[in-house]
């Protein structure tokens, strides 16, 4: 009997980590070797060419589950609708100048779901695909016991853009980020602990309240809104990626820590990590205090780029305001805080299988 | 509060049905009308041209739901990624002749899931990438309670072929299918009562067994497979889309009775199915002496093709063993089997929300 997918002894995908489920199987994945791949299984998105001579495209998927990644409570079917489309085109961001060409939606859902919720859902997501050229071809709506939504997106590859893989820091090179980073997290909280019913509170207070209780009130909005309607950076990666110097790329949807490490694994060297250079928004240190850099190192899902470049691409970047530093590219594997922030990972960030650090 | 996705008293997905919500949001859907869609929202697969002059592309995702698609008590790991881009295919299969290119496969899995599960299920998945020439660009592995797997393939549509849809039956034509049609609700059945101890079970009665009980083992092992291991006609797909006078074309996931029912909708045209040219195998003749005729009509998932043709094609494609005919396409908007089989569809078929007719 097969039974179910559950582990009777062996090793389970908890004990592994996503991480670890990742290095066993992408050599092994059907598409591993396959020449067809600019950039195989394992980055932000697969970068694909299906005959010499003809334009790459740029292939990605990423699934949310209700109860995992988001919570029903506080995300209403547009903002649900809005992020699942975000963060799949924060993957085509990542891999350097792409532009989205076309969606397919699968979406699995309770019997019991409301028309509405589906067509609110889409309204969400159109908003956003209008806005970045995508077309939503549709695509599968299934039965399913709690929502589940899994976007595919394609985009394409202009003739003479480079691709940007996590895979390209070298010594000597400066960590980046663009934006602000641990707002997502901090708006997780906020909601966690006061639920969505902040939200139009906020817009009420914004307009009543004077003085510290509106600037209290307009951070948390802030910081929500970052959690539920992040914005994918696709225009910032397409500048970026044409700074000769620009070295590594991947978005921040698990956090700089975290992001870090799989950027120094994926190139084989170490980091370090500024926390004095960590870019906290006002909204984040007004509403967190000493927390913030915690946050800010921590927190996943601010969808933002981090990347490595060359000391004076750096500066250049740092000039046009596009990009700013966090920390350095060294030798050696190890990476590291300096100075060191208190507190692990879990409390802050995101892993999808393994909690622990 | 937003709560959760169930309706308050509006109207439910359940009540609606999968081909109701279609109807209502297919022409609200972010890529309603764009121009780069050949095929747009509504079909087995959209086609997209992202600039004219460029190639064509054809894109699905379909979904499948642990305890809604299938049942790890007799679905293998390997059967499990052999099927889930096997439906995928039968998708592309399903708009003509079109090439495989490349799949991203998300999937959400238990924590408790075995690192083992997951490199079986690629490796089922992976043999059927091989054979079709798709490139396998791995995706995300997340969290979920259950197991859940969401494929998106895209495949090129070679120039000068061109596309067939649902929407292109004219009264008049001839309703054809390939392959043989209840098998795999056959299967379902067996597997339902028997569970999947069967199949090591009939390889051994295959060797040891004589006269009637081996073949009632073969027959039995015959419409499992077809049920856990189904095969795309894409080369079918293609060789049938190149005959002049070929109209329409779908696959049959939903069962011959809602197929005939969605084209004839699309083309706005009525059909009548003939009960006594059921393409039946002799395998579910065998098993379900009597009863077969409603496995042939009602029952889903073989992923063979149903399309129409005009009556000089018909004969071709019979001629040439691609396909069966199994009804005409009248005028009017009626859909009728002739002599009517007693039974519901809901006893055989499948829908995703509605179980009712």
């Amino acid at each position: 009997m097969t039974g179910n997918a559950s582990s009777s002894g062996g090793r389970t995908l908890a004990r592994v980590g996503e991480w670890g489920l990742l290095e066993k199987l992408v050599p092994r994945l059907p598409g591993a070797g396959d020449r067809r791949f600019l950039v195989g299984p394992g980055d932000d998105a697969a970068v694909f060419r299906a005959r010499p001579g003809t334009n790459a495209w740029v292939v990605t998927t990423d699934m949310l589950v209700e109860g995992v990644h988001f919570d029903l409570r506080w995300t209403s079917p547009e903002d649900l609708g809005w992020k699942s489309l975000a963060v799949n085109l924060s993957d085509l961001a990542a891999m350097g100048g792409v532009r989205p060409a076309v969606a397919v939606i699968a979406a699995g859902l309770p019997a019991s779901t409301a028309v509405s919720f589906v067509e609110r859902f889409y309204r969400g997501l159109g908003k956003l695909a209008r806005r970045c050229g995508l077309a939503v071809a549709g695509g599968d709506t299934v039965r399913s016991d709690m929502v589940v939504i899994s976007p595919a997106v394609l985009g394409e590859l202009p003739r003479g853009r480079r691709v940007l893989r996590r895979s390209g820091a070298r010594a000597g090179d400066v960590l980046m980020a663009t934006g602000t980073l641990g707002d997502a997290a901090a708006g997780l909280k906020i909601l966690q602990s006061r639920g969505r019913g902040i939200l139009p509170a906020l817009s009420a207070a914004g307009k009543t309240a004077h003085g510290q209780d509106a600037r209290a009130a307009a951070a948390e909005r802030f910081l929500a809104r970052r959690l539920l309607r992040p914005e994918p950076r696709l225009d910032l990666a397409g500048k970026i990626s044409q700074v000769p110097g620009v070295t590594a790329m991947m978005d921040s949807s698990d956090g700089l820590w975290r992001s870090a490490r799989i950027l120094a694994r994926a190139s084989g060297v170490g980091i370090r990590i500024e926390s004095d250079l960590l870019p906290i928004s006002p909204s984040l240190r007004s509403w967190a205090g000493k927390k913030a850099s915690g946050f800010a190192l921590f927190g996943g899902e601010d969808y933002e780029l981090i990347l490595t470049a060359g000391p004076r691409a750096a500066r250049a970047l740092e000039e046009r305001g596009w990009a700013r530093a966090v920390g350095q590219v060294t030798a050696g594997r190890e990476v590291k805080v300096v100075p060191d922030i208190p507190g692990r990972s879990a409390a802050y960030g995101f892993e999808h299988f393994d909690q622990g650090d």
